[in-house]
């Protein structure tokens, strides 16, 4: 990992043990360092709770910290709409804050309920990089898109059924979101935009420039 | 046809004299009852236009109706985004008026603008049937659809280009929709959009009952 | 919800605790309108008949409605083929009951017993709005649109195997129709069509109009 | 080719001169046997009337035959819905006429159309064995299916469009038949299925066996 | 179900219980016919075989017939390559006899292995209709369709893994066949190719006529 | 568009002369502004030249910007690897610097000749967002975020044939890259990643922040 | 390009000039090495004609050399079914060439024939390696395969209509082989399996080893 | 199996049972011959341990091999980039050995770190056959055949999520590979892979030629 970043450990297929024995590994070879743990089911959570007391842990979205946090610079706002989606938004939000950003995080302003979203306007306006993370359709990005000109890093989900082809549906809307400057990750990868967000963030000039 | 409703033509892969002869035939077998032909090129319009000099004809939209529309009963609203989407709008707004309703169309509202979406709120919800037609990520019919309860049909279209697939990311979208209500005709389909929603307006009380 | 509409939960993914726990806020919030579920499993339904006693439930699809239904307007005909087909078809007849229509529910009338089909088409001809249920090849919605100018829903269903690749073969001859002004909805999502149709069938003229 | 098959040429991209001259080789190495040419376009179709006056020529359907046809044993009946579908449709017959079988075609009878499909059904009844041709949805088979116990090839088409992902919506509905004993060819294979019937029928016996 | 044919029951998603009592249902109906049970699990055959000792049972196929059979008309010759594909063609082979078609099953001749294909073209000619049975690339009916002119039905089945995508690799490929008159099912769907097979078979003159 | 930000012309679709004639009405109602013309065909490149003989113009990448660019801020480096993918990226590269961004641009560096990248590995670093144009396979994104921590936006190019699939191959390994912070635009859209990294580069500290 | 191997220009989208222009460069940069161009049209190939008289030119396949061959080395094999796949065919056989291998091009045995492979398998396993081409249902590699041990790249074309995707059919039958080591390649590269079998057959021992 | 190739078991959907009991015959009927069984389970493991204790066991990967090795000549250089491919790469290269080849595994080589790849090229280039495994985007062959040019097979793994679609974008990403003569195996095929590299390899002079 570079300098200030976290160590990492994508925790999907791993046991628990395994889980357990790298996180004391990295935190034993990097005492300064925080490291992140991400996808890690009941089990593994549990074991990380008991081995490591001082563990953050986000319980619905699988993913913990252990260590101290870095210093946050800039300012990374995840957003998505419904409950399904909240897991992945929390993961891209603790990724975020792992590597090295303040976050901040506003969920349930969904693209059926515009006027909550119109609500919170100011609040994006005031990052340095936005996550928005939805399923289904995925269209919040492109109505976000829309109302600020803050970089936008939209993350599809697999929340959905039938034709959304676990979460092929929200990611095609999303690559051709008509509103520019829309980028996206892979389904579900609120890692990879927590990271890309947080790269962004921590180089921003607080007043963010004449944008 | 049923009674009311108007004879059609399908003009893709017909040539100019194969559609002004049908048009010719269906008047005389049926004068009291409008024609309408659909997916008609330049030289086809041409040939109507100098062998129907009272034809009604929309250009761009490449549709045209010759003969006596219907009385108009119930209202249906065609909303659509942009320039490129306008020609399926339009063939969906001719379509729906032939068939017996009538049509308000609203170009040039889209989901990366949506304070001028919210401008005509009440015009939507003055409407017996929504046809609401976007391309790229088809996301317009959800933020429609949370703003107002009335019957919505969903267009795609063809409009983009990469990973728009000839329409198929804005028809998985639009058959995602987190909006409950939504419902979805084939890409580009103005027409069948245009018939269903003339069913449903030409049977709604005036006062919509307390919906 | 809007007025008259009643609150609604989406129990996949929910627990049985879960669906009871939002059944009993709604019921308290909302105490004049009826609460809808969909998507309950056996336990979450044994789990409601306990708890709501007054429940009424379709025990095969899924589906429980609790609290007063609203006054029935204009009618709702729903229609499928097979068994299998069934429980996608009763919660688009639920649902469509719980949004203020009343319902006709007409099953095991399917493309390859055309005798069935003709022998309901008064039935048909009544509705204000259909809902054609089907997977497999998805031709019914064909058929009946052929035999009736009613607004026309087709449901396509996830019953199939191999080449139906999760109803897909379904949905994509629905969206093919040629019996003009067949809509579509998502793969097996018989709420979407019973809230379209209740809304369609809820403004109706008792008469129909001159269709 | 077998003993009693025609000479086969498939004309899609080969030049008029190289039809010709493939055809005059196939006469002159086989004086008894018929030609059959496929997917010829107006050149060479002009070309071969040209030169062989003699010649069969169905001129949409782009299809040729030279030289003696065999006797015709047992009957295919080709079923077809619409104009499009036509070319497919003559291609399956002139082919299963070619390779020794007895024709009849039946054009225009769709599944929106229901009763001019049932008044044919007796026709249906005598054949050998059915070829049914249908784009769009592909929903003509599985209705005819329903109808008779004839043995029946169904071909799907490429006409439609949007959804119809050049024929691939019939393909797949028609693999899905909820009619059981449908087998399917290649889309617009009206050949493969003329020769596949042809062969059927040239075997049986003419009081069909007790079915 | 036509004179002559068998009373068929579906078992997949149908519990023990439901497949014994239809079966029970059926046969008293129905003496003189016989019932035909496929897609059935460890625990629906177990209890078939203790209701009904008389059943004959092809237990790795999920396959059974209760009741007399009908008389064997013309003769369908099923053939496969593997043990993997063995149970869809055993369910064509016991499909086809309960369709009242004589059946010969030739299984372990694969594309790989092409000599002892070669020493079983004597009895591939005497067959009235082939079933070729594959997975995986699908290769056999296009090396069986070049040895004889029997008409011949495709199986794909979902047998392979990777970028055989649940049998599509083997439908598309048998759709693709050069070799002409090769007709395809729905993927591992041996009822359906069974059903079409004896209908072909039992109409079949014994002589096979000049083919 | 908002402060600072160009006037924007999609050209696909349009002619020369609706070409021109928005770039004069842009130019009139924003003389202060750039505007910004892309996917503009030889014809159209020609006449805005003959119009405007100020224009700046990229022949290959059809792009041209008529009036003063805003002071540039920040860096973007556009990378990319052949002749075919650098039409995409000079639309990158433009778009960012009509965007208010420094801009420097790389091509030629691709992942099948390695140490030409090595060897540029320094100029990637000093940028503050990168944006990595490739097709074909679409490796590049991630052998260059295996080298740099800078944000990297990947745009995948229709570049390529046969299962390509019109730049899906490199969309989906885009999407899959094992480099963390690396997301995606849209096939072809060169505009898109070029507005995006222009957003992130003008707000940028200089001195990179401790990245 | 490596040592011994020819300089290489990829001709699909260049100008005849183009051509022309870098053969004229490659050859002055390295006059003692083959240049070899593929993907020409009928202009490029008559300009390079002109130039260079001293060129050999595979007219139907599009390819050319000009300069003096590698010493031959090893033997590949190439083999092919129809004259629509011998384009591809050559443009390995000439790579493989230009690459230093012998090759010797068998055409016109398919699958359909099995006799004619059958009567060439000693030459097939003469070869150091083969290059099997095959459109359609891709199905000869696997009976290749099953012939003989030589290593053996299959190459997919996009020889085929309706089902056949553009070649996704071939492709996905000769990944999913059931003769064990066969390898694949992107539709219709016969440059690239020329290219890799070149390799090969260079490096082998000339007895072939006990394999 | 060929002279000196090994006997070989698929484990997958086989019983514990039936992998020992089909070793055990192996082994008698070929004493001298060594059998190999792939994608065994942890119970299948277990039997195979108890009852041949002198079976070479590769645990993770599901691959053993009984009975004495084929003496190895020429060498397979087996490439992987994580821990999750290595089950694959593992199934590759015990397989090349057991068809008799020499093997060396190089894992934990990335795109993502390219040092570390460049710091192997010595060892890459010494091979007579490569095969190199990756999964997710699957850059990893387009760099290495960038580097060398030994023969190349890649080998896609399905590790990944989302719009990784279970290895299809690793598939697509090979096929298309920039660099030259890189041949592609089904998805997870390690089995393939290193039965093509074993006969490549043992055919090889051990000079390598002038490559
Ligand atoms: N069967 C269903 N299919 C699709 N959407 C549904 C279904 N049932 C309920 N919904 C939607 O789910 C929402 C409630 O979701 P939740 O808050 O997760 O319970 C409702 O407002 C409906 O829009
Ligand atoms: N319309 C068609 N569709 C598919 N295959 C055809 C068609 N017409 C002819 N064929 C096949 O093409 C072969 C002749 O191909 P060719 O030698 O290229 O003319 C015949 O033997 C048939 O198997
Ligand atoms: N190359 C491009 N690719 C995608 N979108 C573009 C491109 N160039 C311009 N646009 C978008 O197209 C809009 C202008 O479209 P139009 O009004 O049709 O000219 C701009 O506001 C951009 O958002
Ligand atoms: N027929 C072909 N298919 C795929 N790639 C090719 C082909 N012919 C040449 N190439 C590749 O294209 C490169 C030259 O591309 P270019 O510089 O655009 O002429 C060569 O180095 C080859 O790797
Ligand atoms: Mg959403
Ligand atoms: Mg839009
Ligand atoms: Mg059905
Ligand atoms: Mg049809
Ligand atoms: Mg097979
Ligand atoms: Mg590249
Ligand atoms: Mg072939
Ligand atoms: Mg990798």
């Amino acid at each position: 990992a570079r300098t200030g970043d976290p160590e990492v450990i994508y925790g999907a297929g791993k046991t628990p043990e395994q889980v357990v024995e790298l996180l004391r590994r990295l935190r034993q070879a990097h005492p300064s360092r925080a490291a992140l743990a991400t996808r890690l089911g009941p089990e593994a959570l549990a074991a990380v709770r008991a081995t490591f007391p001082e563990a953050s842990i986000s319980e619905d979205a699988g993913v913990v910290t252990v260590g101290p946090l870095p210093q946050a610079r800039g300012l990374v706002c995840v957003v998505s709409a419904g409950t399904s989606d909240a897991r992945v938004a929390t993961e891209a939000a603790v990724t975020a804050r792992a590597f090295g950003a303040g976050v901040r995080q506003i969920s349930d302003v969904g693209v059926a309920g515009i006027h909550r979203l119109l609500a919170v306007k100011d609040e994006l306006d005031q990052a340095d990089c936005l996550v928005v993370v939805a399923g289904m359709e995925g269209a919040l990005p492109s109505v976000v898109g829309g109302l600020t000109g803050v970089p936008l890093v939209a993350v599809p989900t697999s929340v959905g059924y039938g034709a959304s082809f676990g979460g092929l549906a929200a990611l095609l809307a999303m690559l051709n979101s008509c509103a520019p400057g829309v980028v996206v990750t892979n389904i579900d990868n609120g890692f990879g935009a927590g990271v890309f967000a947080a790269r962004v963030a921590r180089r921003a000039r607080r007043d963010g420039g004449a944008r």
